[in-house]
């Protein structure tokens, strides 16, 4: 199970049509919150200046949510369908009436307003979504809710593209008393480089990533967008496969408020609220479940075989280490190198000089794994360091440290190799 | 002939035993101006906040011949000393006192001043230089300067890496009723995108990248510098191959003010001079030079096939569409998307949406080669262009053209595709 293992939650997925695999495609969460005052919903969008029309529909439900929420009025969403095959994107004015008409078919079969369903869409860019295609299609994915916990997995595979696995994410903790639970699921291997709408994503990021995350906490709209806007931006954000952030990226959490705590509306006074140690733990849950599935995806990134992440300290501020693990994390030579278990660890130190950020050299030191390379601005002799180091980059996960002075300022970032079958993927399999 | 087409100047290359391959490593090109005072040297660098020894030196030595020139004293430099094999960057103190040690053989070799030298290095990071090979091999290097034209040839090798081809330029104009001729080699094939440190880059760019360019033209230093940086950022800073600007990227000019024109000092009568016709007739041979040489590099980019130029027209600025351009010409799904064919679009446009420049998609076009693809935010119907965009993609340059709005601002940049030999290059053939 995944979406559906907290209460209130129910899946179902079947085949639209759209993927020329003839593979599933579609896929349907719903939230059935008995009280539906008490459930609510956060979205986080990519930044990219082109966007799909889910997105532009989906942060039209986000305002409109929040605006419930500081209103004191129910403020859930019903139901979000996905869609792979077609991303819906660069379509213009058609693709958001394209969309609207999908969720509409998925308003009219669960009988609830179109206003509490949101789509979200991946696959190629720039070609008329299949509409009726997905319309036909809803009856029986509606249906289909009924199949209980199977339906996750069949989820979880339908809204997958280029992706080898299926990701999912199931947990849960003791929050205020009460159990709570998190499911999840998500997808994405190329075109991954979120850089989410939050206010605490760094200056710039990039892929298609889709997320979507189920909880049976009781907390308000406004409060969930707070913890998720965090969440993200400790997890997704710190990604890049590609350093292309897709127009599509998009990350949403419902939450249905099943988990105990008594009764009350959004706001009602045994929610999570924002402030309080429950709120910290929901907060810490939360970020952990979108860690997992950054950590898959990134894991599963395409033609990836191993992963590295940059750890950057010493930095003047925590956006000077940011800019410069964009560098690192997205250099073809860095990951270039990290695929040929290469020591030519130079292109880790001249990739976080090309952030646009001055540093000392001097000052300036490097591990890999467990082995210093350049300390103080000067190499260690090969001879210390050769064998240590190429048997430190034959790991399927290498850490790297750098640090380029004594300022307070740090961040990190996972990226992955960059080897032939990345290319085989994206040149050699035409669509 | 290439840097000896120039009247003034002599050239030579040697064996120092740098590289594994035991390929000629070492090249030097001397300014041999009989009036010593007529000579002049401009000089770009990377913006990279790591730089190697080499440059290092040369901005102490740009800064000090601009000094020069400002007081009316001669301000060229006689000989600039380049190998490959060893960057020379990374290495702390030590390296620029070893580079020091190799501009002090020569300059004894040559009978001048040290500071009349400028060493210039490409190859690992991170080593210390092996000075004592180079220094041994500068007396043959000083005594071949006699071999002629043949010479040039064999510098435009030695200063290669990863490069397939020797890249050389000649050229001449008439100027003020002068014949003016410049010559030119280069060398670069990977960690190619430079950002060079001129007045007129773009707020972003980046590889090692190393030309070499002679002129007879009569011209002071400081006007010199000018008209490098203006070329430079036409040229060499429009290029991408992997989008990390190396520690090492130098462009040299020296001018030997033989061309003619009677007599006087680097401020003299008869100099072509800022704010003249013939200034802007050599302004564009400059730039006609760099701009064959970068083209030159591209093509000969690690594992390229083919290269495109991204033209953005209607933005806001230059500057936004300077932004926007690095991002499609770095991205690898579009240099991938290039190599295979692919006529996926969508990725070309997104690319340009990441840029953190806002653009209205509806007043966004695209066209590839001859065949609009997108106009005012909607695709044409792939069965109008799909055959004809094939077409378009199998040719060995493409140009993309991509308008977002009515703006004034323009740029452009030349990349080139991503292939499994690149993967090779960098990951295989460790060093």
């Amino acid at each position: 199970m995944s979406v559906t293992f907290p209460r209130g939650f129910r899946a179902a997925s079947t085949t639209a049509g759209l993927k020329p695999s003839g593979k599933p495609d579609l896929a349907l969460i719903v939230c059935d919150a008995q009280a539906a005052d008490v459930a609510s919903a956060a979205m986080v969008f990519t930044r990219n200046a082109v966007t799909g029309a889910p997105v532009i529909i989906g942060r039209e439900r986000r305002a409109a949510l929040l605006s419930r929420c500081a209103q004191a009025q129910p403020a859930g969403l019903r139901a979000v369908l996905i869609n792979a095959g077609n991303s819906n994107a660069a379509t213009g004015q058609q693709g958001v009436r394209d969309a609207l008409a999908c969720c509409q078919a998925v308003a009219a079969a669960l009988g609830c307003e179109i206003g509490a369903v949101v789509p979200s869409s991946t696959g190629v860019i720039g070609r008329p979504l299949q509409v009726a295609k997905i319309v036909n299609a809803v009856p029986a994915l509606v249906s289909a809710l009924a199949a209980g916990p199977e339906a996750d997995s069949g989820a979880a595979s339908a809204i997958m593209t280029t992706d080898l696995v299926a990701k999912t994410v199931q947990r849960s903790a003791t929050i205020g008393g009460h159990e709570v639970r998190f499911g999840a699921i998500a997808k994405g291997s190329g075109m991954i480089a979120p850089r989410l709408d939050s206010a605490f994503g760094p200056p710039s990021a990039s892929g298609t990533m889709l997320a979507f995350i189920t909880t049976d906490a009781r907390i308000c709209t406004t409060d969930l967008q707070h913890a998720l806007e965090l969440a993200s931006a400790g997890s997704f954000d710190r990604i890049s496969v590609d350093n292309h952030p897709s127009c599509s990226d998009t990350v949403i959490a419902m939450a249905s408020g099943q988990a105990g705590g008594g009764a009350g509306g959004s706001a009602g006074d045994s929610a999570i609220r924002r402030g309080t140690r429950e709120y910290d733990s929901l907060c810490a849950e939360l970020r952990a479940v979108c860690e997992d599935l950054a950590r898959q995806i990134i894991v599963d990134g395409e033609g990836a075989t191993r992963t590295f992440r940059i750890n950057i300290a010493g930095a003047a501020s925590n956006a000077a280490a940011a800019a410069m693990c964009q560098q690192v994390v997205n250099s073809p030579l860095v990951k270039c190198a990290i695929h040929g278990r290469d020591p030519n660890w130079g292109r880790i130190v001249t990739a976080a000089g090309n952030a646009g950020v001055n540093f000392d050299i001097g000052h300036t030191s490097l591990t890999i794994g467990p082995v210093v390379v350049f300390q103080h601005g000067s190499p260690l002799p090969e001879a210390l360091t050769d064998l240590r180091l190429r048997e430190a980059l034959a790991a399927s996960h290498v850490e790297l440290r750098l640090t380029v002075g004594s300022g307070s300022g740090h961040y990190w970032m996972t990226g992955c190799d960059l080897s032939k079958q990345y290319v085989a993927i994206n040149a050699e399999y035409t669509t």
